[in-house]
């Protein structure tokens, strides 16, 4: 399955949606039969309702056609939010996940070049969160250094702690993709990461979760993003140091993943800290992040003092 | 006023308090006027509600005294729960905001000692928070070094960013305890500090709320630590290198500050990994964290594997 949070014209408020080729079905106005529960209206809501309710949903669409309705808009028609508009915490966030990342970064900073032994895990703010087609706002009076990193995001779809790696997957409900905006001067100057890593609009996510099932192997991916149409990155999540699975476990241990937890798994080699001479994103630069079996997101940066 | 999260063996349901010597208001059972809004039944909705709410409760609590029905409990009677079980996003923390800690931890780590210029911010997950008077979980095949560190907690009560320090206390409903308890071994492995901050539990927070007009100056409050009755940490919160109006300034540059975000502003010296030789938590301690104007958080370290 397909997940969006859509809104439209007629009704602006976010809701649930599930993408069919080019139609989106507007879960809330499905028929509801005569002593059932209503239909999920937001993604998150849905997630911590469990299996049962994931199933009855996918076995009522299978039924469903696009038809000209109310419960169908045409995708092109809908503004897509990031899925889950307000994440339920900061979001989890890997560090230094790829080697040729965690090579580029050294260096920039003038540092000897060391491959992790332990996933470095650190968080962005939920007032990140932004959609996959917004505008990023870049307060020129806080930064002067904003920078790119596409990264895989994993929802988290069932609760748990210390959780073998064997059993990691039982754990994640889908898959979308992230852009973990960096102000390099600030992750710099404030030395932990997170002040550097949660300005307001910094984490463009989206466009769509696509659930474990349908997504397939999360470490057999390409992942690519692109400033003004030029590729920046362009790697495989088959590079990545700790897999989605390893992840999992070591950061479930001793901590408590909850349902619609979401983390961010890292950003392959490309970014702009890492270039010679360094590049960072400028007022009006359009940022494109794939992943393949997902899609793209399209984020322009906008100056806003 | 100062505000408790409270429960009663005749109701097992999380609630608003308010705190009159030895005897707590429960606000949801306060008699509600014709045609007036009921009375907040979660601190966290009510800091939500803004200064209207605020006065309007002030107010109606002023013309009542405590009387043998169901809207008084005794003090030793009631559950104490963390003020916001729940908190809305991760805590946003302070590290190394004492000259003489700072000190202390570039000691135990072998390290020149340097004073911050610059306020350094990491995060504990939401999954931390636990009562004033809960054990604390210790699984000993996560961690072998708990530590300690007790901490002036800042609740936020209105919205904003780029807020200018002399406007910072503006934004502040009012303050707690906090103990920061921290993962010493995965604080250093993990290079950044999240994952050893984040161990389910390990953010006792309590006992209370006292709003900013009560508690008077942040800066001139008497911070206590005790282990088993020995006193460990013991200093006053004018010590800080970045004083809550710092804070605020520098963290709310670019980051939306809301409603119910708690802040915890550093931990002076006196800390277990800063003592020759080293000293953790081990199972059946008792640690009372105490602040001035505040009161005394107490909790037992218990092994649970």
């Amino acid at each position: 399955m397909r997940y969006v949070t859509l809104s439209t014209d007629a009704d602006p408020t976010p809701r649930l949606g599930v993408v069919h080729g080019d139609q989106v079905a507007d879960v809330r106005s499905l028929p509801v039969a005569p002593g059932t529960d209503p239909w999920p209206s937001a993604l998150l809501d849905f997630i911590r309702q469990g299996p049962a309710a994931w199933r009855r949903l996918a076995d009522r669409l299978a039924r469903e056609l696009p038809r000209g309705d109310g419960t169908w808009h045409r995708a092109d028609e809908i503004r897509w939010h990031a899925p889950i508009p307000r994440v339920p915490k900061n979001i989890f966030c890997l560090g230094l996940n790829y080697a040729s990342h965690a090579m580029e970064s050294a260096q920039a900073r003038g540092r000897e070049p060391k491959i992790p032994q332990i996933p470095v895990f650190f968080t962005k703010a939920p007032t990140t969160v932004s959609g996959p087609f917004d505008e990023i706002p870049w307060d020129r009076g806080v930064t002067q250094q904003v920078d790119w990193e596409a990264e895989l995001g994993v929802i988290i779809g069932a609760s748990g702690r210390n959780i073998p790696r064997a059993r990691a997957r039982e754990h994640v409900f889908g898959y979308t993709a992230v852009n973990d905006l960096t102000a390099r001067d600030l992750q710099q100057q404030h030395l932990q990461w997170f002040k550097g890593k949660s300005l307001d609009g910094f984490c463009p996510m989206g466009p769509l979760v696509v659930t474990a099932d349908e997504f397939g192997d999360p470490q057999a991916k390409q992942i690519a993003l692109r400033v003004n149409g030029q590729v920046k990155q362009l790697a495989n999540t088959k590079d990545m140091i700790f897999g989605v699975d390893a992840i999992i476990e070591v950061l479930s241990r001793g901590l408590t993943l909850e349902p619609g937890d979401v983390i961010s798994t890292g950003t392959p080699e490309g970014v702009g800290i890492g270039r010679t001479p360094p590049e960072f994103l400028q007022d009006g630069d359009v940022v494109e992040t794939e992943i393949e079996g997902i899609g793209t997101m399209r984020n322009c940066i906008v100056a806003v003092s």
